[in-house]
């Protein structure tokens, strides 16, 4: 394992998160999921920009600079010989003692790791999950951070309701987003996402959709999306057609959503 | 650092937690607070208890006996030589690739670190949290799970008020408990905490209060805390009293909070 760790590319038993990482004891952090091709990431600037903003939001400070972040990147997918990546930037509170705060001041844990593009995937079939809720009331669901345990529990019920995925309701019961992407229905000629108010993370992908392709944000219930023209979710690693909503087979418009993929860049040359 | 992970003892950079474990990535896994008083942890059997509930709910394995734990536990405060600790056991479900759920199989990762007693604090002045809610929708409100961040953000916006600690709200606006404690209220002779489907989590100590001292569970809201003859938190680590919430100072009991925390075997000989 190579990871590029505060400053340095590290291997092995050196790449070593401390036991008193507030990352690992309380979830204390934040992280993207950067999508690299021809050896570089595009819109990192937004992913940067949306890091920071949830770093405000947490009281964590951001230690590494743009310039600095762009050459690490360009150093981990050297190091481990990739072109196309899905790289993964990771910054936790640090290390601290026990207690809901650290004590004194903490120095923040910058972490980059990058693997392969996962492979494309077939259209998924998604439920609506019971299990969980996501909290629309917490800062907390507008911040990618480390907290990812409702989306955990989510998915887990999909696969033991024989689905790929779900979708998680807000407390009030409209849709918010899939367990690691956001939402968009198509209806009557209209491309329609959760506002994030209503619980959506402020995906990249769902910016560039919501700017660039005429995508609008409109409040979503369960029945929107069993009687919707097509469903896609979106993240930052692509796009992806849906099948199927608790159980109700839905049209699917392969043309529509490759053509958004590729307007947005996200098709692999 | 000494902490015992994975059957041993282990120190310095023995002592590592990869940067792929889901309990860093993904706050994947769950804790508990112990404490241990003349060499023991005699409520260590309910800990273990909740801990098996929140790994069901959870869907991790528990993969350590509860002999293997307490001789875990005996060792660490023996090698650290404290008498009197507070004791952390995490369990996080494990390193794996990227992903909401790993693909294959883990093994989960099971750390125990141990470190003095914190001091018998002042009365606590509370504020009521704005910043975020507690979803008592999630089942991770029953679970103490590595997902903390709504408390660390309500307990920096206490400082941020020049308060110690704050109540979180649950997102139909009652109060649900504080940031690493569940909330008792004394009220015409009775002693109320809220419900657990309201948002408390299952503290050990609350179970003890409802169990052995006559408390009950009861909604409470913002203005029952103003009002209140008098106000405590308890934790596993004992209780403390409460001098004021937003600003209105409060009654005190002092004797009646001595007397349950020295009933509950929570003071320090």
């Amino acid at each position: 394992m190579t990871v590029w760790q505060n400053g340095r590319l590290c291997t092995g038993a050196e790449a070593r998160i401390d036991p008193a990482d507030r990352g690992f004891t309380l979830g204390d952090g934040i992280f993207e999921t950067i999508r690299a091709a021809a050896g570089s990431a595009p819109l990192l600037p937004r992913h940067l920009a949306r890091l920071r903003q949830g770093l405000t939001t947490l009281g964590i400070p951001l230690v590494v600079s743009e310039s600095e972040m762009s050459a690490a990147i360009g150093q981990i997918l050297s190091a481990k010989g990739l072109h196309a990546a899905a790289l993964r930037l990771t910054v936790s509170r640090g290390v601290s003692a026990r207690g809901v705060l650290p004590q004194g001041p903490v120095a923040p844990t910058v972490l980059i790791t990058a693997g392969s593009l996962p492979p494309a995937l077939p259209p998924a079939r998604l439920i609506i999950a019971q299990s969980t809720r996501r909290n629309e009331f917490s800062p907390l669901s507008r911040v990618k951070s480390l907290n990812y345990l409702d989306s955990i529990l989510a998915k887990q019920e999909a696969l033991a309701r024989g689905a790929d995925d779900a979708l998680l309701l807000n407390t009030q019961g409209f849709v918010a987003e899939a367990t690691a992407a956001n939402l968009f229905v198509l209806k009557n000629g209209r491309l329609l996402t959760p506002p994030l108010r209503y619980g959506a993370l402020p995906g990249i992908t769902r910016g560039l959709l919501l700017e660039l392709c005429g995508a609008e944000e409109a409040e979503i219930t369960a029945a929107d999306c069993v009687t919707a023209d097509a469903i896609f979710l979106s993240n930052s690693l692509g796009l992806r057609e849906v099948a199927a909503v608790n159980g109700a087979n839905l049209p699917m418009r392969p043309e529509t959503v490759t053509g958004l993929a590729r307007r947005l860049g996200l098709l692999t040359p």
